[in-house]
């Protein structure tokens, strides 16, 4: 399997750093204190579409070659993917299709149309989701963009640790939450490639565990149906990112539900920030263990801050 | 009466820069797109103590003789000041005297007292805070810092302006809230001064309106107990902050208490970012004038993010 490789993600950094924002690294000197450590928020809750999957999405659009181009990019997606392809795809001037489950989030929804994508809707099945895409793919010849299970995504997505290790080469520790693996796959390339000696965690939820328990048995368990409020971390990782995972981590920790919620609230009141559950696995980490980061130059990439405000946990 | 100038506040800047965070300015093209114009965020929700006082707290402090400092600082405030001047204190190793309110909220006291601060308590009149306080300027001999009525809090308020415009100075618009008048004296004198074609405003509550009143009549409205959630704009001007404003506004424009609490959700929901809602009336003001501000450069300066998440108004 071809992995990619910190030279693909120098080129995905020139192909994107037009349209993506380069997101501020914010620090607290009370959430270092709280902490015991040196914590360097990367805030992918301020990229456009308000996460790090605009990063992958627009390297991938941007790569097709114009032949393709021209016939459209598809996804299936009720989240920040499918944003985050629509926009890419409104600033290309290509077409964009998203599947979208008919039980999404009617704030999810208008903001895919707002992008100008059109929106194909199937029942909320894995099976139908996928049938609903081939078919779409078969009338229009449009290229199927996965949220991670693709080279350039994965590409794009290293592009914030790119940024991130720029700004502060001196990292002992980076740390990312844990889904489909895109965002944890990409970080582990770059810094790896680059910085060996910096230690590279995944956080995630207890309850959503699949992507530890792959890495622990050496091979890829699929998430069922997991009961967690990080909604961005329900999803299985792929043959591609179990195979970088595989090769370059440190490991993944998982972190119980109550300790998310605490976590993404200490995020809110002090560094004054909104971000997504998904995105607290990591501060939970190093709350969970404080002796292990004592001291150390700890990074977290924040991977969003797509909240429903009349929804919040706290 | 004496007023300050762009020059002092380049020496507050000198001397604040080592413990102030310089706060990054955002963007974001969502918004600009419902305000029809090209918005700059200075994020002050970020600064130490989650709010901008902490600039003028900490160049008030830091300008202090040895032999004065000695005897330590003193002020009343229930709300941002007193935390700022707490740390500011703290950062010098002098003794921080803060009278508060019997009724202030528990988590503003600890706040204070985090920082190491000596808490007087008092009853919630103006009247018993001014005695309390002056008890113990007779006591100890601490200086009375007052949250804006003072020409170091002026100067180091104007450092936000003068961080914001070396990043952005081919801006058309400035606007600040006006509350006491801190913010938006020091704000006027660096822009002024400097870019004297950049156009000031403040956004002021319809409820709290004593500054634009003020400002129409030429004589200095007090605030008596306006109903406003604005919690940091209660205050009236003082003699110093209306005589800046007197000479250098371009206007004070106000704004209802539905506009605030929209705009203060749009910002949370759009730039993820956490602010109070004092900070929501710039933004409801260019919402209420969309045609004044088309196509205009104009930045916002947030002047804090300090709200309590069980109390939210939306």
């Amino acid at each position: 399997m071809r992995i990619p490789t910190k030279i693909q993600i120098d080129n995905a950094y020139n192909s994107i750093s037009k349209v993506a924002h380069r997101t501020p690294v914010l620090t607290s000197s009370s959430v270092n204190k709280i902490l015991g450590c040196k914590a360097y928020f990367k805030c992918e809750n301020f990229q456009k579409v308000g996460a790090f999957k605009f990063r992958g999405a627009s390297n991938a659009v941007f790569n097709l070659s114009d032949k393709l181009a021209k016939k459209g990019v598809c996804t299936h997606s009720s989240g920040n993917h499918a944003a985050a392809i629509a926009l890419a795809a409104k600033l290309r001037g290509i077409k964009a299709n998203i599947v979208m489950p008919n039980n999404a989030p009617a704030i999810k929804r208008k903001a895919v149309e707002g992008y100008g994508a059109i929106i194909t809707t199937c029942k909320p099945t894995q099976a139908d989701r996928e049938q609903t895409l081939e078919q779409i793919q078969k009338e229009t010849g449009a290229t199927f963009i996965h949220p991670y299970n693709n080279y350039d995504v994965i590409c794009g997505q290293g592009t914030a640790a790119l940024e991130l290790l720029q700004d502060y080469p001196n990292l002992n520790t980076i740390l990312t939450p844990v889904g489909g693996g895109g965002l944890f796959s990409g970080t582990l390339i770059y810094t790896k490639e680059c910085f060996p000696n910096i230690t590279v965690y995944a956080g995630e939820p207890q309850n959503a565990d699949d992507a530890f328990r792959s890495l622990k048995d050496g091979k890829l368990h699929p998430s069922i149906n997991p009961d967690t409020i990080a909604d961005g971390l329900r999803t299985s990782l792929s043959p591609l990112t179990f195979n970088i995972i595989q090769n370059y981590a440190n490991g993944i920790i998982t972190v119980p539900e109550n300790s998310i919620i605490l976590a993404m609230r200490l995020i809110w009141e002090r560094m004054k920030i909104i971000i997504e559950p998904s995105s607290a696995t990591t501060l939970a980490v190093i709350l969970k263990h404080k002796a292990q980061f004592r001291d150390q130059k700890t990074a977290l990439i924040i991977s969003g801050g797509n909240v429903d405000l009349n929804r919040l946990p706290f």
